[in-house]
């Protein structure tokens, strides 16, 4: 493309209307927060259920069912997805009696123990209404001492715990299975302590990662990640679930920003890495083994995490590409030209942007309809406003140049950078208005990371409609089939095979859901028989009576 | 300060005449390398000791005595600091026996097991001279295989292993305390693949660090660690050590930047996790286990490591500060204005420049002799030469105008800059040149970074020179005590008071160099009990006959 003619195709963005979603909405609703890194406004899936902390929810459908919950100790049939898989309750485990129930009152007081059926059940169930357990009690502790005395109880008792955060995974990891008890975190939400030279904020497990942000953002410092939950997940679930998010391809993994951990161990034992230290080699790193366990090696208490500084300046972009090969190519001019400053690569195809244009209210592509197969959203973080943007109009005029993308335009302001945030964010809601959604969350180089999106749509020809899309920057492919209504033909198409291409290529099954219940019995597509065993020896170790988070993560057969 | 005067300051720098030393240099001599970042020369330090798969030695002094190794199975004594600890050989293992040499020359072939005594004698000790071990063997395996083979053999016959890379640590820890079988990984140094759209590279562990950076270089990445001691260090022991270095402010730790690793365990079990996913949560991330565990839990046999991209342009400022208070604002200040750009925040007190003005052949300091208590030396890296440098001129000119920083000079070119960094990195040699130098690894909250430096003073008095150096953005401290001759006196009034300091402030005794030998016994000032005993269990899971690294990282009273 000339030079003139791709300077015009850059500047010619007017403004667009953007209508922002409501607060307040009931279900799948956005609620608009502060973007952390800059002053525009982004909008942030908030999950409908309430903390079993703040009463009975007033919300309805996804609840119902839920006082049926007690009357079967066994995994509910789920809607769709890997979870159909049947377990037996474990009958090594006790069953909750009335000495247990006055034991926790003597520690925890009245309020911290929740018995009120309505209250159960909300923390029974989680956001997506797809999984179920049938708890009769959360626990509410308030110090680390409660849950070291809590744990210690149980695992004496051997009464199985699921500790809980936000309860906002996807992939049924924060819910009993059948009547574990549950330990919420909500109750411990102090911030400890912030050191604004360094950036080191220290805070309790249960705190919100929103919360936490505003704090830090009001000190000039940011949170190393950011994620559409984050109006209601935890930074100790956050933790545990080594969640990734939208600032994974600036700042990288939870395993480089936490600096320290506060942990309970199964049998009570308080293991304390609360170090606040960027540097510490003084025997094995065991924090690591609690970041990404899901709850199964301990329950983590507090937390120290490195906040990088918050930089002034952030441009957002979005394009178009004629092939996938030219998405691969410009992500590799990105990382060249913007280097530094680059803080999102994000890509979908044009099936999403069909299907967000369809079902997404408010939102417009930015770009005049044409055949383009291929979007991208470029985001830029600097502490430079002028050079940024010169540094950003410059890589996008020389890529147009070069053929790598078709089309283009800068948000000229707030409102449209919303709005291309708005459609790629969307994409999981607009996804959700068709019917059923059959969500993986796959790892992949950069490479072939599309050939599944092409093979899976060939499989399926008419019956589903396939969408890929993903942190392009990060080889994660979030890929979802969409069909009108759940189909268990449909998903004898789509598993094993997805999950047997996937190891075919030592791609990951999870890239940052985790593995769950959902999971748990997959793993062996990830990762080596010796791996696995080497975690089942681990968890043994740690969890002898297997107390934490039982039927989750590793297969019921190595442990 | 006033602008007019604060830039007329900055400006001021002529060409400065600057001696690059010689290569070739029989000891402690610095050769002069590419900088990975930047176009100039940097020099590192080039540990003189050969490997043994180089042949037998022609160096002089540090060897003598290399011939007594085979006779006493002792801990030979320090000449200082922690490490005159004595132990006694663990009866439990066996003694090497000519079948034990039969059947590793059948696995290895006859130059795969070295028995030369010159040859072993340098595997023996460490390159500072200060740790001697007694090892009659020493093994080059060529595939994970064969370290599968040697290791399985090792463990079945009780054999103690020694795993052996670039032996350029501080601590003791790549050498054998007794008689230790050495398994020795120069000879796995391929390079496996590389994609150069993400920067991944997949590698054995023995390749040379400074091989890596060349090659990954001439790709257009860099390697996200350096180290004085590149020329020399294995990645595998980096990786093993948990090596920090010069771009750990940027690039952050290789927990965050691992993405992969083979590791053998004591047993022989290949432990295949070498995916080359930037994302991926599908069970326990047991990678981390062996960043950091310098060798007692396993042998790193093959890495691959996420690569930055190449950044065209590279800054270099050398300022003084009247006050430690100043060098802290000033860091706060460098994090928030200079942001994405900062690569580099390192500070010396006056002693160290006086030192190293004294010692060093050819540097001088670029700032007129004045009465400043602290140096510091800033340096950008980013992709855009002409914004960098208005950046970090206006950080400058608004940290003089505001008091913090007293003078400063930007370097002009690549000479300049050069002769910067050699007084940083030239202040070890030039303590070393003044005699017997006590050193200690410290992370320390930055506000109380100093403290030690100036209490230990008080102490020692005229006894010694207290010098306090570091890497300031990370914490972490450089505390060399320089005497003309060792003392016994000062070692007494050094330790254990520096440990004890260091663990009040919640410290670490090593914050990069690692436990070893010399701290294996200390590790309580960094580490609760809880921690250590399971560190311990680990340990007993992973290596029950304690096969591997024995002496070192963990207490002998845990195991």
């Amino acid at each position: 493309m000339p030079r003139r003619e791709a300077a015009r195709l850059l500047r010619r963005l007017g403004p667009i209307a953007v209508q922002s979603p409501k607060r307040g909405m009931p279900h799948n609703q956005y609620e608009s927060t502060n973007h952390a890194v800059n002053s525009y406004r982004r909008f942030h899936w908030i999950p409908s259920v309430q903390h079993p902390l703040c009463g009975p929810t007033s919300s309805g459908g996804i609840y119902e069912g839920q006082r049926s919950a007690n009357k079967a100790c066994e995994v509910q049939k789920r809607t769709f997805g890997s979870a159909a898989t049947q377990f037996q309750r474990n009958p090594a485990y006790s069953v909750l009696n009335s000495d247990d129930i006055a034991y926790f009152k003597s520690i925890l007081g009245e309020n911290g123990v929740v018995q009120d059926e309505d209250r159960v059940a909300v923390a029974n169930v989680d956001w997506m209404g797809k999984y179920r357990g049938a708890s009769q009690l959360v626990l509410l502790p308030k110090t680390t001492t409660e849950v070291s005395k809590i744990l210690s109880y149980c695992n004496t008792k051997r009464l199985a715990v699921v500790p809980q955060g936000g309860n906002t995974g996807l992939v049924g990891g924060s819910v009993p299975v059948f009547d574990e008890v549950i330990v919420g975190l909500a109750g411990m939400n102090k911030i400890i302590s912030f050191d604004n030279v360094n950036g080191i904020l220290t805070c309790e497990a249960g705190c919100v990662l929103e919360n936490l942000s505003t704090f830090v953002e009001n000190e000039g410092f940011i949170m190393p990640l950011d994620l559409g939950a984050k109006g209601s997940c935890h930074i100790g679930g956050n933790i545990s679930t080594n969640a990734g998010g939208l600032r994974f391809i600036r700042y990288g993994s939870l395993h480089g920003n936490v600096l320290g951990l506060e942990v309970v161990l199964a049998d009570g034992t308080i293991l304390d890495m609360l170090t606040t230290l960027r540097k510490d080699n003084t025997g094995y790193d065991l924090k690591h083994l609690f970041i990404g366990s899901e709850g199964s090696l301990g329950v983590v208490t507090k937390i120290s995490v490195l906040t990088p500084a918050k930089l002034s300046s952030t441009n957002v972009a979005f394009l178009s590409c004629n092939d996938y090969t030219s998405c691969q190519k410009l992500l590799l001019a990105a990382r060249r030209s913007l280097g530094e400053i680059l803080s999102a690569f994000e890509f979908m195809d044009h099936h999403c942007i069909d299907l967000a244009m369809q079902h997404l209210e408010g939102v417009q592509n930015p770009l005049p309809a044409s055949p383009y197969k291929f979007y991208v959203l470029v985001e830029t973080t600097g502490s430079d406003e002028s050079s940024d943007k010169t540094k950003l109009e410059a890589f996008l005029l020389r890529s147009m140049e070069d053929g790598l993308v078709a089309d283009g335009v800068i948000a000229q302001d707030i409102s449209q950078a919303s709005n291309f945030w708005r459609i790629r964010e969307g994409i999981s809601e607009a996804s959700v208005k068709v019917g059923a959604v059959y969500k993986y969350d796959l790892s992949i180089t950069v490479e072939k990371l599309y050939d599944i999106v092409e093979e899976m749509r060939c499989r399926l020809g008419d019956n589903a409609e396939v969408l890929g899309y993903g942190h392009l920057g990060d080889g994660n492919l979030h890929l979802n089939i969409v069909s009108s209504k759940y189909d268990d033909n449909i998903l004898a198409q789509i598993e094993p095979f997805v999950y047997e291409w996937t190891s075919a290529q030592r791609g990951s099954i999870s890239a940052e859901h985790g593995l769950g219940l959902m999971k748990a019995e997959k793993i062996h597509y990830s990762k080596s028989p010796e791996a696995v065993q080497l975690m089942a020896s681990i968890k043994k170790l740690l969890d002898p009576k297997s107390i934490l988070n039982p039927y989750k993560v590793l297969p019921q057969s190595v442990l």
